[in-house]
């Protein structure tokens, strides 16, 4: 290899640079070490470069590579792992699913699945124990709903878990569902979710390997060259840092620690944490204030407009939630937490701005994971505490058949409310919370720009004046997402001396109609300058 | 100041720089960071660096800075904050002392106590709870033995503890004396101290960090320049992280993790710890096999020959220390594992043996903390398996009045056997055991080359064969350490490109009489070319 190979270049229809400096190039340089060079004419290019290997894309269009600022790397893993039962149309679907999956597993494997969600079935009730019985007798069956914030086992299931499940009591922080005898019916809302997990058989070395490796494949085959992880045990870490010391990150995890364990007592000592190459890092810790609406665990100032009576559950005590944060605060590190309903969403921003003190105002970087539903009076304190919003475009286009059961037409002012949290100041990053949505990101840059499901439903968009330009859109799970890790010296766009992380596509995103961004076919995805996918 | 003030110039009687290919030199530079740039003649350097800042210590000798290779450096800053029992002659005098300390501490504080040492005194039995109650009725005194294999309480510390000590049950791993009634004496021994140590209230956060400046000030001040601290905490990591980041660290911590604790599971998800200015690293774990000799808590392969049917006690059952080291092992740490008996060296052996499999006899570095009582067959391992023996001179010099009653005249063979491990090729890295002998190197340079107390008992030394060379004692205070810690191409020497860590001594440690050791005065010490310690 001669040493004039040590510089490439790429040529393409268009590069869409998200750098405010050039925003379009047609060709692009970088050297070994995966540093841009330049942008600018391919003419230009060729001649500052005459020795640079040239990588010809004519026809495709680059952009900076994707960031899926929620997501959980290990969760996408074991749900590649799982069977699965998105969109299943009926509970007799959901069965025919897993008898089918039942296949692969060997005699006496729990079955895990997930996905299903009763509200996309006849009658929307809660499933039980009893409607996995007849074709799972013996198995130990145990399925995740789509939000994560439930669970629903079979008899086989129940019978593992030691505790009496029966009675009047409930665990903290969730709900065991029962029948009018008070036995468990099958369904475990949030932390009452725990008692089933605690019985499940835990993943192997190997085969916590072997999700971390699907999962990551499946991210970068889909145009991602950057997650932040949201919730990373130590151990989980340690998992990923192997991962990156064998060069096996193809995308560059940002670890979110899970809340208020081992992993945020270690980089409280020895500080947040990164690996050499610049893939991995832990800078932050996740916090988990409330549970879901969908399941009705997002704590809402109100009750509940299809629940008079309940207003949703705190999955962590507000007090021992600012005791953490200040904990955080202290160790250095960037708090990211979970905040689904109004209530849920006014105690992230009490906490804040109480820990902060001062510093509320500065360049913090804070997060609020979610932001979904948020009290007309408390969009301004977002941009006033300088906190950055990390929303979820699919989470809208999937919970608009019911969100607005749940909330009533008034909350909906602040749900969901991308545009205008945005128009007040407010830093969006853009993210999919894989695997509780598709790991997809073209699904969530159609999800933004139209707020539409894939059959064009409703017409027009719901709440369309929520809508993002597909400028916007990119900008959130690009530039947003690197903004949000403080990773924009790095990625996020496409500039001089910053990272060649970019993906190949067949079309622009600027240009097909919106209802075909999720056709864009990912030709390659880079990270470093190395494909880290190539398609056939 | 002139862009020339970045070059030092130290010019002195001799410095004695460790270093084979010049061992002594009458000057040294080094850059504004602290790097030595070269050792020769006063005349040369001063040619070579006519603009450097001279520091002239006429008169003076240079050694390396010293390191002590064993040592608990919270546990010396706690000791500072406690009441100071080391060598009372006699109970009486233990509470004089103790009443005189509790002057200074607020109503209802416990009053903790260390280094009394029942073989000091007219009897030689274990003291009792009674034995404080009359001085002591209302407040807690807890007194932990000059060896930390035993503790003795009064009455209001057992009052404190819940669990009810009568009765005939023992604590895996320890002892409590009973009388005859059943009923604790106010002793326990091992892991029993435990289950008082359980009810002392935790000092906070203040009090922690008090206590390691009074370590590290007393370390400065004797002429240590680095440490390697066996058996730190997460926690305490933390606190030793953020005196680094303050510039607060006058030493070199080298900390070994605690453990199969949560200090090493961090170590494996984030890798070997170093702070980036050089002053403080974990790369290691140190690991408790057995107890200790004085307390007959050493595990020994025959019974103890002062005490027939005992054999002394495991701290950690070897299957669970096996397992323990392998961990160590994948997550890319030094194991540095405790053992003061023949079977708990045996014990430590085997399983490094078993664990290093072919990678035994390889540049490992693995260490034996004491290898105190090592079995005559067990002498050629050490070097057959290139174990580090990280050994204590100041223990053979404490336990020499009564180390035979305990293993008789064969066993000592291969007890405190520094000159015999040597002489079969094993790297020696010497230390003190602070707080449970004195942070003074001086003494344990005095111990290793005469094997005789301050008093010159007994004559010609105990076990005399076994007596270092003066510079065979500062070897192992210095490049035998830095070998220890894998740190040799930064401290031990003194040779361009390595750290300017050094002490200045106003007399030559190879000239004066042994037994003028101690005397030897420390004017300054120094880390990365800045004094660390200035005497008056």
């Amino acid at each position: 290899m001669p040493a004039s190979a040590a510089t490439h270049l790429l040529t393409a229809a268009r590069i869409h640079t998200g750098d405010a400096a050039r925003p379009v190039a047609e060709a692009m340089a970088w050297d070994e070490e995966g540093n841009l060079l330049a942008l600018g004419s391919a003419e230009e290019l060729r001649r500052r470069f005459p020795d640079a290997r040239e990588h010809a894309q004519p026809g495709a269009v680059v952009i900076p590579g994707l960031i899926d600022a929620h997501a959980h790397v290990m969760g996408l893993g074991f749900a590649l792992l799982r069977a699965d039962l998105v969109d299943a149309a009926s509970k007799e679907e959901v069965i025919a699913r897993l008898k089918a999956f039942e296949a692969t597993l060997p005699p006496g494997a729990w079955l895990l699945g997930r996905g299903w969600d009763q509200n996309d079935w006849p009658g929307k009730a809660f499933p039980t124990a009893a409607d996995l019985d007849a074709a799972f007798p013996e198995r130990p069956v145990w399925l995740e709903r789509v939000d994560g914030h439930a669970g629903w086992a079979n008899s086989a299931a129940l019978r593992a878990v030691t505790r009496d499940l029966s009675g009047d009591w409930q665990p903290e922080g969730g709900r065991i569902l029962r029948d009018a005898q008070g036995r468990a019916t099958g369904v475990f809302i949030d932390t009452a979710a725990a008692l089933v997990d605690a019985v499940v058989p835990a993943p192997d070395d190997a085969l916590r390997a072997e999700a971390l490796e699907r999962s990551l494949e499946a991210a970068a085959k889909h145009g991602l060259t950057g997650v932040h992880d949201m919730g990373v045990s130590l151990a989980d870490l340690g998992l990923m840092r192997r991962f990156a010391d064998e060069g096996r990150l193809p995308l560059r995890i940002r670890a979110y620690a899970d809340g208020a364990a081992a992993a945020l007592d270690a980089l409280c000592a020895m500080g947040p944490y990164e690996h050499p190459d610049g893939r991995l890092a832990m800078r932050g810790v996740k916090f988990y204030v409330d549970g879901a609406l969908g399941s009705r665990g997002a704590a809402l100032l109100e009750d509940y407009s299809d629940e008079p009576g309940h207003r949703g559950l705190l999955v962590t005590e507000p007090a021992a939630y600012a005791a953490a944060v200040a904990k955080a605060r202290a160790c250095g590190l960037q708090p990211a937490s979970h905040a689904i309903g109004d209530r849920g969403n006014r105690i992230v921003l009490d906490t804040y701005e109480k820990v902060l003190g001062d510093a509320a105002g500065g360049d913090h970087r804070w997060r609020v994971e979610h932001a979904q539903v948020v009290h007309r009076d408390d969009l301004a304190r977002f941009a006033a505490l300088k906190v950055v919003a990390s929303m979820q475009p699919t989470h809208a286009t999937s919970d608009m058949p019911w969100a607005e059961a749940r909330v009533g037409k008034e909350r909906l002012h602040g749900a969901y409310a991308w545009q205008r949290l945005r128009a007040l100041g407010v830093p969006l990053a853009l993210g999919s919370d894989y695997p509780v949505e598709s790991v997809d990101p073209r699904l969530g840059l159609h999800s933004a720009v139209t707020r539409q499901d894939r059959d064009g439903q409703p017409p027009g968009g719901w709440l369309p004046d929520q809508r993002l330009t597909p400028e916007q859109a990119l900008h959130g799970f690009t530039a947003g997402a690197a903004f949000a890790a403080s990773d924009e010296d790095l990625v996020g766009r496409l500039a001089p001396g910053l990272a060649a992380d970019f993906v190949v596509l067949d079309a622009d995103p600027f240009v097909v109609a919106p209802a075909e961004l999720p056709e864009l076919k990912v030709l390659s995805t880079w990270v470093d300058g190395r494909p880290t996918y190539l398609a056939d």
